[in-house]
Formats: C-alpha cells, structure tokens, sequence
C-alpha cells in the first residue's frame, strides 16, 4: 500500500482544491475557508462545493464534486459528521488524491467506527485522509491559507505540525504578531491515516521549511516518526513542545484526548534520541522557532559573552550552564584577543566584560575581536542600559556586525533596560536578528542553536545487532503459551538469557536430596537453594529459600527445612525440584530492560538497582534498535553512573557488557513477538572486563490479543 | 553603637538633601543627580554643593556643605575617590545623617583601606555610608529621584535594593517600560557600611512598598541578613535574583565582584529557609514584582484552572506542578459546581475545560462560579484565540470579575492568539490585572503568590535548643589548641560527641594485650581493633585496623599484627595505643554537619551516605539556630529521604534522632568558636526508637586568625 501512496506534494502544493460543505453563510466554516483560500491567493484553482451552487466571494460554486473539470487534489471536506462518508466517497470518484476533513464528530467523541469506515474506504480507493477534526492547512509554496483561521499569515521558514486545532489556530495568529513567517502549518487531528511521520516526511525535504515545530499531546505509530525524525533532524531543527509533562498533566492529557499518554519521561528521552529539541513552553518554542530559520549552524562548541555588566555576565553564564551551552575557556587566546581593547578594570575572562563605561564603539571592537577569531564560534552579546548607553548606535552596530557575520557564526544579542532599548529590541527583532529582552531567553534560544548543532555533528552509527537462537527462544515462549501462562518461569527466563547469549548464575534442578548434594559440589560452594513452584510466587516469604549454603550438611538441613516449610505453608502446592545455585558474588546492581511501549514499540530501559530506579527515578529509555553511541549515552546519562566508573577507591565497571545486554535483551523483545517484557533485575555487573551475571529475569507474554 | 545608628527614614524620606559635587557640566553625575532631584519634584530641599557657586537648573549652589543652613539629612558624594575622605568630613560638621557615596574607586578596583578609613571615621562620628560605588536612592514617599538613572520613575509599591548599580539603572528603565510602580530603589554597591538587612528592616516595616526585589551577588553578614529576612517574608513577599547559580557562573562572580560568592546551593536552600522567594532571571522576577503588590493572598491551597482548549490545560497542569501551585482535586464538588454550565464534550475534572466553542458569556459563568465557591481559592483562567473567541469582550469579563474579587482570591489570566489577543493582554496589563500571553508564565506568577501564601503561613517555631557541656567541649579544644593543632583526633572527637549527648560506638584504648582482651569482653563481641597515633593516618592503609574479631583468640591475634604493621610500615610513628570498639551494627547512613559559612555564619547541613552526598550532591543546608520544622525539612527534602522512611520493606528509620542530631551539632558549633568545621560521616541511623550512633566524626578548629 505504501509505494501507491500519493506524493505529500498534492497536499502541500496542490494544483487544484474543493472546499466541500462551502458556504453562502458569513458564520460557517465552509464560507470561512473560501474566504481565506481566496484572500491568500492561491495559486491553484479553487473549487467551491455545494448543491445550491451559485458563487462565493464571486467564485463559481460546484454542485457536487463530481462536477469538477480541472485537476483536483486535495478536497477540503467540511460537512457534518454524517454526510462525511458520502463526501469522501465523491472524492473517490473526483479522483482526488487527498481527503482533509475539517468536520469533528468522530473518534475524538467516542465515534471510532465511522472514522474507521471512512478511512477504510478512503485508502481502498486511493485517497489518503487527514484528520478528521482539523483546521485545515496553511502552505505558503502555492499560497494556500486553507484554514478557518487567521486570514493574514506571513510566508517565512518555519513549519508547525499541530495535534490540537484550537492551539493551531492561535499560532497562527501569535506568529503573525510575532512576525514569525510560516511555509505552512497543518493539524493532524484525530491521525486517523496521515500521521507526523508522514508529514514531515515531506517537511524534511522542503527547500521552504528551514525550522519544524511540532506540537503533540500523543503518539501515535511512534516506531515510524522515530525513524523519520532520526533522519529530519540531520537535515533542521525539530522542535517539539509536548503537554502532558507532568503527572497531573498527563491525567489531563489523557482525559482530554480519550487515549493514554504514555510515559513522559520516555517520549522525553526517546525525542531526545531522535535529536529532536523540546521546548517547554509555547513561548519558548516560538522564541526559538523566530529566529532559528536564519541563523547559521556554529562550527564549533566554544561560545563567548560580551557584556558591558559583570552581573548580566554572570547571569549569562548561569543561563549557559542551564541550556548547555559552552563557554570558551582557552585563557591565553581570550587574553590575546581582548585585553588590550578593553578597559583594564574589565575582564578578559569569558564573559568578557567591557564594563558599564563602554561606549557602542567599545562594544564594535570587542564585538568585531571575537567574531575575527576563528577558535571562537558563537557570540552571546549581552548589554544592559548602563548610564551613557546610546541604544540607537548600538543597534546600527549590531545590525552590521550581524549581517556580515551572518553565514559564519551565531551572534545572539540581549537588551536589559528603558525605553530606548525596548526600541533597539523591537527594530532588530525587524531585521529577524536574534534579540531579547533577558539573559535567559537569549541563551535558550543559543541553546536550541547548539543543540541542533550537535544534532548534526552526532555519528549516524549503524545499529548494534545481537546474535540471539530465536528459536530457542521461541520454544520456551509455546511452552508457556502452551500452558496458557503470560510470564515466564524463572529457569525458562533462564533459558531466553542463556539463547541470548547472557550470562546467568550457574544451576541446576535437584529433585532428589543426593542430586541436590551432587549439583552443589558441582558448582562449587557456597550455594543458594531455591523451590521450583509455578504454585509459589513468593518463595522468600514462606521459607522456600536458603542461602550462602557453605557445604554438604547445610545444603541436606536446606534441602529438607525447604520441602517441609512447602508443605506446612502451601500444602497444595506442587513442587518441581530444589533449584541448586551459585551464590552471586556482589558487584554494581543495574536493572536492564526492554518492552513494548504503546506508542513507540520496542524500547529498551536501563537504571542502577536498588532505591536509584524505584524511589530516586534515575532512569533511561530509548527506542530500540539502537546504535552503540545510543546505548552508551542511555548508560551514562543516569545520575547515578558514578557508580559504574567507580566512586570512592572502586575499580570501573564493566560497562561494555552493560551496553550489549541492552542490545540483547532489545533483540529478544524484537525478535519475538510473543514477549512484551523483559526485565533483568539485578543484572549485576563486575570489574571491567569481568562481564555482568543477570540474577534475577522477569519475562512477560503479550496477552493474545496484542500479539496479533 | 547600633542604638545610637540614625534611623532609615533619613535615608528614604529625607527633609534635606546635599548634592556634594554637583556639576554645571551636563555630562556629569553631579549634573545629572541635580537635573534627577529637580525633575522629580523633591518635596524636601536640595542643597547642590560646589565650590564654585552659581546655579545649576535654577538651584542656588552652596561653596561648600558646612554653608547649609536648613535641615540636611543626606548628603550624595560625587567627587573623584581621593576627595571623598574630605567631603565626608564636612559633611559630618554639617551634621548629616547619612553619606551616600557614588563615587567608585574603592575596593571593587581594590582600594580597600581608604574605604575603610571613610567608613571609620563617618561611623565614629554618626554618619552611615551607603555605597560607595552607587547610583544612589530613588524614594517615591517623598518624590526623591537622587540617582543618575533614567529621570521618569512610576511611582508604585514595589522596592528594589541591587548590589549592582549597572543592572539597578537599567531596572529603572525597564520598569518604567513594563509600566510596575516604584516605592523605592537603591543600590548597596561595595556594601561598607549599610548593607542589605539595615534597608530590608525599613523596607518591612514601609507602607509603600509592598513586595521587595533584590538583586544579589554575594552576601556579607549573612546572619543578620537571615534574622531580617525570616521577618520581612511573613509581611511582604521578597523576591530574589542571585547570579552566580552555576559552577561557571559562579567563577564569573568571584572574579567580577572580586570575593567568593559562596556555595550557590547553600544560598538556595538558606533563603528558601528565609522564606524568600528566589526568581531565575531578570524576566521572571519583574513578571512576579509587576502585580504580586496588588494581588490579594490566596485563603488555601485549592487552584482551579479554566480553560476554553483542552491542550492548554494540560500545559497549565504541567506548569502548576512545576511551579508548585496545587490543583484542586474534589472531583465532587468540582462536578457540582461545573458540570451544568459547561458543554457535554467538556471536562468538570481540574483542568476545567469549558471548549473551544465557548463564548466570552460560557467564561463568565464558569469563572464566576469558580470565584463563588469558597472551596477554591485561587483561578487560573487560560484562553486560547479559537474560531471565534471575542477577546475585547473578554478583556471587559475579565476585568469586571477581577474588580468584584480582587480582595477575595487571585485570578491570573493567560491568553494566548494574534493581535486581537494581544490588545486584551496589552488593557489588562495596563489595569494591573495578573496577564500573560504564556500559560508558563501566568503559572509562575501563580506560584510566587502561594510561596508568601505559605510563608506566611509557616509556623514561627521557637529554635530548637541542645543542653551541651561546653566546658568539656572547650576542654578538649583548649588541648588541641596547645598541641598546635587545627583538627582534634578520633577520640577527642568522640569526646565532644559525648558533651553534646551524641551516641557513639562503645571504645576504649588499650595500651596492653590484657587491657584489649578485658575491654573486648566489657564492649561484647564483635569488636573492631584501631590504632591511635597521631603519626598515622591512613590506618587501614598499613594494616591498623582490625574488623569483625569474634572472640578472645582473635582479639590477641589482632592486637600483635597490628602493631607489628604499624612498627613495620611506619617505623617512627609514635603509638599511643589500641582502640577495642563496638563493631557497629548496619543502619541507614547518614552525614551531619556543621560549620561557619563565610556569608552565613554557623549553618548545619544533612545528607545520606554512601554516594548520595558524594556523587549525587543530595544535600541540604540551613542556617543556624532552626526551629524544629525547618531541621525536618531539612531531612525530607533530599530526595533519598524515602531510604529513612523506609522502602522495599525495611523500617521507618528513627528521624526523630538525626534531627537532633542535627541540633546538637549546631549547638557544639554555635558555643564554641573555635570549631569551624563538625562532620558526622557516618551517623548510622537505626529503626525508629532505636536511635543512631556518630560511627565517624571529624572536628576542625578554626585558623588562629579566623578565631579571633
């Protein structure tokens, strides 16, 4: 189905539209879309639909679909609910290649079914649908404003995909007094068939679309959008802003858009890993959104402050470290390249301050200094309204420093003061030369640079394959399912490490006494013993464990204490055998995992055992495959990694093994789809070089109907 | 000498004032003080001081300040450094009350002893010194523009006090700009004499100021600034912006204002303690001082959020847990007093979400049955620019219902949109209505009104005290002191824990075999076994530490290897015995600690063990004396603090004793001034009831000169 789809360019840049359901009546949507279609000047022609016909805003109106001559597209579709199925299906007939349905009244009110039926009957018959229940679409290349929203909207280089209409329409008009120039904006809606990955599929290619802001509540077929972000945000910046953060949120969320949001903290890494930028809050996406179209990629990390004031240079600095931004720290060259241009109370430590009696000259040389020098590669200038200032002058500097410097290096400048610098802010900001009024603005928005920077700069990396018997591993899971089981029993659990190449704890099943002798001396003491139940969940608890057995007398006392606490406590309980095992020698407890998440698939999950998972959260997910940079990072960027280098006189970890487990407990979840969860907890790690034992596995199945 | 001090209001509500190097050249301060004071209508009389006479806008000049002939209760100094000296000699025959010096060149370039020298002799003859290196004062009691900022000040209720005088002039401009009214502003410069808690003493007590900013560096006499602060923050909200936050930033800091900021997290937690609320950037502090003064404090904790887009709740939610404003959660009451007045496919549930096909009218109902309901105390009510919202009849709505209970609950507006939008934010603005055009901006205004709403609230508590036996303390430290030392041994240590009624492991030493078998049989098995010897002191390290001995044989054992060790591995070391100690049972570990902060003075501070402090920088601090609620939050508020609760089925761990662990820590630290440093790493704490044990102390004395 795939390769018949049509191109996105017949959504972006059609050569002809219906509006169907438009309107004679002021009040409707069906009249505002012609009207803003027509007062955007589209380039195409446009095809009013309606049976009364007649003409709108002097366009002739068609009585039906069918009734088109000329080439149609995409067809606006914006007729009640239950008028919508026969709509699509004149679209079929009409030949169009896209269906946009404006109308609500489907699954975002409970009503899946007619939402199903309509898209199932679009995509048989070779229309692509979005929505429904969206605003429509904005896409400056043909000109086309088919939105009932904001009439006037400024052509630019930013791209917005939007999950909610209402916050749509609102950017649309904020982006308007923000003079934020848009190449289109489009809102998914209910994604019953076109989705964010398909879109920016498009996006990713589009000479006009230099910035992409996507604003989600939820994902939806979250393994596709991960592989196209992955390949988009090489190409521009992504920027995401997700509601749904918090946990109060996400109950919000999830009333609010009828579905379950997932899991925050993994969209935030997952996005993260797909070298998305997330912004916070709608004003600081469209803060970066402004000016990051026009601004060049930096070629390097060392970025430098210039300020006339020690404070707003320390607050600067301070809002460097928050939005991970690096200040160039090379004394000697700082020292050269500015002491003897500014005054010698200054500093010519980074930031450099020029001190509150610089002139805008002052500011020019210092300004022109830094962006000569080759080693420095982004410049925050930073000015507060100091007694003399002379804003006008200052913002003439600026403005041709900027435009000189402009395919070079990112110059961010910010303002703190009176009425003359809210004017210097207002005219730049003009110019689409990246000002603000705060420290910290400023540098969020040289955040979102770097960042996209080192999206670019990150290794492509080919993924980490794992050589697992999935076979073996098949096998283990019919027994189970055979059983009508949805987990797996310890030693089966067992069995998918050791067919996945992990290491486990060496043991054995003893069922009888003289076995179980046999076995402890085989594995070499001191042992563990443990009973073999599907009838005993928690065995611990009712004296079905023995540890640190240190010879042959404790493990025959282990033995029989075991038996009989089963059968004082559980007396229906069917017993299997005494597992024989190797006690674990200590290391660093990690918990390893890997699942299927309901919106982004496969993802594996990786923690330090103990209270670091459970009570501190010091968590990380990715979507797996993963390269081995990914699986490193996920490792390193828990909080507690200091653990696994060693802290307080302990050696390193073996941290490589680490990494490959992740790889092969994420190949076992891929590669067989009866399992949803793997989690081995702990998976005890030793020194470096001394590998990592997995001593505890839990394996769920997927209930049947998921595994379909 | 304090009682004699003159009071504030000479400072802010002065009958006379001098300008001592008043200028006829319109380039200079001296000018540009005069031209303010003259501008800004000054109610009480301005005396410019120059020798060469004349006029300056109309204003006699006076040849020199001891010509004066009416009240002077200020005089403003600015003439060049090496002349300052001379003019606060006249102006204390001229009987001034205060000495404001604007000039710089003192110890921020420094020149630290004339500007001793200028305060010494001003206190000596009961003068006190704001500055030097200041803007000077604007007081809006009595229309007093003495600054050589901006000459249009709003006069309002928001006071200022700034260490620096670049961002303070700039501050000046930009509220003017953002349209917030000014009851005073003044800059504490190299802060020589009058520092930041004399002013916040007037600050509290002024009827006009009604919310107070600060604009911090580093703190000098901490102590009283917390002592003032604690008082200030129950009548008025204070707000505070501290540069130097980060490790970068903090490096920046030093070298700009040339002393050590101090630790940043110290700060953080010491005035949160304090009850002020702590801003990020400049932005943010002036978006609360805007309308925090006019905002009425909330009646309880219950927020409501209503909003007309169901994706701006959520972002609303996800800022109210950010910020930490609490949503109210009575699903009941909510559905009551929502469910008939908003649409079907809206949401009862908090985010309250009334649709966007809402009309200003739906707002008003809803929000006016909000404002009713005595259950909820504070409205957040975020709007979104849908199809066809009518924001100029909003605006009119919301200012009404602001208007009818702004005495009652606050109401905070965000609306978010194009131009229309823009205007109402732009009315409301003008008004003082609490608007953003950012529902993260709206939420942390939100949250700044419930930080005073609970600090306010906070209980006053008396300071805990500890009965400790300083004399025996003093003892121990005396015969350190005479050793010429500037730490005390293990068992000095655990002397000084004994004075303080601090549990330690049971220990004697034994200078024979003998002794060491009798005292292992006194303390009961297991023991350990240590060296003592000043000479040592790595003990383990060369075998002077015994662990875990079980009986008579082992205690023998023992006692030989290790002084063979020692004997081996450090020949020379003078042996003073043996340590036999109680093997200390596991607990939780903890770390508690004291000592004297360069800002602060004696602050005591909490963590637990292992890496948590180490790694993971899981710390708190306070300064003390602390009530008992502030040592308990002390011991929450690190995020391991579910390991003293209690997870995974151990106990509840005896908090009750590391409180006043705490406590008494503070104490030894408080009454003996020689100890600088008290670090309990481990105190082992056991289940509740059962107490915790200092495994491991180290006491450090100050530095002779620091003693002094």
């Amino acid at each position: 189905m795939r390769s018949k789809d049509p191109s996105m360019r017949y959504l972006f840049q059609p050569r002809g539209v219906a509006v169907v359901g438009a309107s004679h009546n002021e009040t409707k949507i069906g009249y505002r879309l012609v009207q803003n279609i027509v007062a955007g000047r589209y380039t195409g022609v446009l095809y009013p639909v309606n049976p009364r016909g007649g003409e709108i805003l002097g366009v002739p109106v068609y009585k039906s679909i069918e009734e088109v001559d000329g080439v149609l597209d995409t067809a606006y579709v914006a007729v009640p609910a239950e008028m919508v199925f026969d709509a699509v299906k004149s679209c079929a007939r009409a030949k169009a290649k896209f269906a946009v349905i404006i109308s609500s009244g489907f699954s975002e009110v409970g009503n899946s079914a007619e939402e199903k039926r309509i898209v199932s009957y679009a995509r048989d018959h070779g229309i692509r649908v979005v929505g429904p229940n969206v605003f429509g679409i904005y896409s400056s290349s043909v000109s086309l404003n088919a939105t009932f929203g904001p009439s006037e909207v400024k052509p630019g280089n930013v791209a917005i995909v939007t999950q909610s209409g209402a916050i749509g329409v609102a950017m649309i008009g904020k982006a308007k007094v923000e003079n934020i120039g848009l190449s289109a904006i489009i809102s998914v809606g209910n994604k019953s068939d076109v989705t964010e990955a398909g879109l920016l599929e498009y996006l990713a290619r589009d000479r006009l679309s230099k910035v992409i802001l996507m604003y989600i509540e939820g994902i939806r077929a979250g393994q596709e959008l991960v592989a196209v972000l992955k390949v988009t945000t090489r190409k521009k910046p992504v920027i995401v802003i997700k509601s749904g953060r918090s946990e109060r949120g996400a109950q919000a969320a999830a009333s609010h858009t009828g579905s379950l949001a997932g899991e925050d903290r993994v969209f935030d890494d997952i996005i993260r890993q797909c070298g998305v930028i997330r912004a916070e809050s709608l004003q600081e996406a469209l803060d970066w959104c402004k000016f990051l179209a026009d601004t060049t990629t930096p070629r390097g990390e060392n970025a430098t402050i210039i300020t006339n004031g020690g404070g707003l240079g320390v607050l600067t600095a301070d809002a460097c470290e928050k939005y991970g931004v690096r200040l160039y720290d090379d004394a000697q060259d700082l020292k050269k390249t500015f002491s003897q241009i500014i005054p010698s109370f200054g500093s010519a430590k980074n930031p450099i301050d020029i001190t509150g009696q610089a002139t805008p000259e002052d500011y020019d040389r210092v300004l022109g200094a830094a962006l000569r020098n080759p080693r420095i590669h982004a410049v925050a200038c930073v000015g507060v309204q100091a007694g003399d200032f002379d804003a006008r002058r200052f913002t003439e500097i600026a403005e041709r420093r900027h435009a000189d410097y402009r395919s070079v290096k990112p110059i961010v400048f910010s303002l703190f003061g009176g009425g003359n610098v809210e004017s210097s802010i207002a005219r730049l900001k003009e110019k689409d030369i990246p000002v603000f009024g705060d420290v910290y603005e400023a540098t969020s928005f040289l955040g979102a640079v770097y960042a996209h920077y080192r999206n670019k700069a990150r290794s492509t990396g080919t993924v980490e394959q794992a050589d697992i018997d999935a076979s073996r591993v098949q096998s283990v899971v019919d027994k189970a399912r055979a059983e009508g089981r949805v987990f797996l029993l310890a030693h089966e659990a067992q069995e998918v490490m050791l067919a996945a190449g992990i290491s486990i704890p060496r043991s054995r099943i003893a069922r009888k006494l003289d076995q179980a002798v046999r076995y402890a001396e085989q594995i070499g003491y001191p042992v563990a013993m443990k009973v073999v139940s599907k009838d005993i969940v928690h065995k611990s608890d009712i004296g079905g464990v023995a540890l640190d057995l240190e010879d042959k007398d404790e493990v025959v006392d282990a033995y029989e204490a075991i038996l009989q606490n089963c059968r004082a406590r559980r007396p229906g309980a069917r017993i299997e055998g005494i597992e024989v095992c190797e006690m674990v020698e200590t290391g660093v407890e990690t918990i390893v995992g890997a699942r299927r998440d309901p919106s982004f698939g496969p993802i594996v999950m990786f923690g330090l055992g103990g209270i670091y998972v459970e009570v501190l959260k010091d968590i990380s997910f990715r979507a797996f495959p993963v390269t081995r940079e990914e699986a490193m990072s996920m490792i390193s960027e828990v909080h507690s990694y200091a653990l696994l280098l060693g802290v307080r006189g302990a050696n390193k970890k073996d941290i490589d093994t680490v990494e490959t487990t992740i790889v092969k407990v994420g190949t076992v979840l891929q590669q067989c789809k009866d399992i949803s969860d793997i989690e081995i907890n702990p998976l005890m790690v030793y020194d470096y070089g001394q590998g990592a034992t997995a001593v505890d596995v839990r394996i769920l199945l997927s209930r049947s109907e998921e595994a379909a």
